[in-house]
């Protein structure tokens, strides 16, 4: 099923480092291939509603194998995939979900970082990425 | 209840030769007249979150008897229909669904492709839609 | 994520000669090692109501690893599990759900079927199991 | 909110060293006092239905801030909380699911274990309880 619990809890350490360096509190999700959840924090402090958001990145970002950002600039009104954000109980496909893959290039999960504007929420997640890369 | 398996499985054998054949990896789904799901296939590798998109764009178009992209056009902000998306337990309103039909023009069905761009999506669902008129 | 389309493909084609001898109509649903849809057939007049129990029994299969009548004898009035089918969306805990497992003895996924009386369900997912052993 | 994300860790490395002293593979989960996902891990081959249950157990320990166990006794047939799993978007009611009280005893969070038997999800969440009393 591809990220182990290890990898996931070394990039969710990895991500809470760089959230405190750039002054935000965020929530952390990592599932693995099958889009099912490995491991999940919120730090103290993060908002709630952000607990749901991080892990439907991650997800989001698994399911389509790319960046949740890039899948956001294709659902804008007029954009081709108008709305698919109501498909599989509820994407986000704004900035702060990535797939995670390994040496081979192979999706192995992915990342979901909510808690802050998206460009942080991004960065925290590529912290994450880069941490098991 | 109109379509039957053997149809159902003619079409989505036919939509994966042109899917194979534009270079490409779907979900394809079938539903019949009553909007009920009778036969679906995810190609190996094909995009895990495009499996309830498939099967959501195959309702939808039996749902309205129209392709999905067409409600699409009527769903956008300002548009008629703005926001349909939210009936249904969610709908899919982009190209890839199209009604089937029988010899005398009646629906008997409707097919629902996604793993690429919308254009292919589409591309694929009227080739198995063709496959079986 | 283990299995392949050609392997549900091959178990859903004997599922189906055993339905046809044993004189059923069924609904039969593969899932992959991460508990996400491969293949689906209903039968021409099996149940519809059971397209989604023949999906829940795949996946709670594959979600504990065991036969679903093993789940099913725990969740009793009394019993250890009693009421576990409100987890995870709704599983289904009676047989006609087995886990599908390679050569080595690693689940890659799981059968469900739906559509006769438990014992019939059973057997026709044990025919779609053996079939790709 | 009660509990802290330190706190929530510690329980959950008490909680992953017991499971591995008892020979299991767990899901756990922490909520805090307001029943928010705190921290979730599932260690490697791990039952991937049990990752909702642990986090229904923990979530129906705040809920009712007593274990699991003590609900399901109430929940049977004929019992006065007859299906009382129903609410709050599915409830699980067996063991596995504990309040943490701080040490005036307030009620800070809670912690919910699955993936074994119910007496075995017991022991690993009473760690997870000990490790932060």
């Amino acid at each position: 099923m591809g990220i182990t619990l290890d990898q996931a809890e070394t990039a969710i350490k990895a991500a809470k480092v760089k959230a405190l360096e750039i002054n935000t509190l965020m929530n952390i999700a990592v599932v693995d291939a099958g889009a099912n959840l490995v491991a999940f924090v919120r730090m103290d402090g993060a908002w709630l509603g952000s607990a749901d958001i991080s892990q439907k990145k991650a997800r989001t970002a698994r399911y389509f194998d790319m960046p949740t950002g890039e899948l956001g600039k294709l659902s804008q009104p007029g954009g081709p995939l108008f709305n698919i954000e109501h498909a599989n109980g509820g994407l986000i496909t704004f900035p702060g979900g990535l797939p995670i893959k390994n040496s081979a290039g192979e999706v192995i999960g992915a990342i979901g970082v909510s808690g802050s504007s998206v460009e942080n929420d991004h960065t925290v997640a590529q912290a994450g990425v880069d941490a098991i890369s």
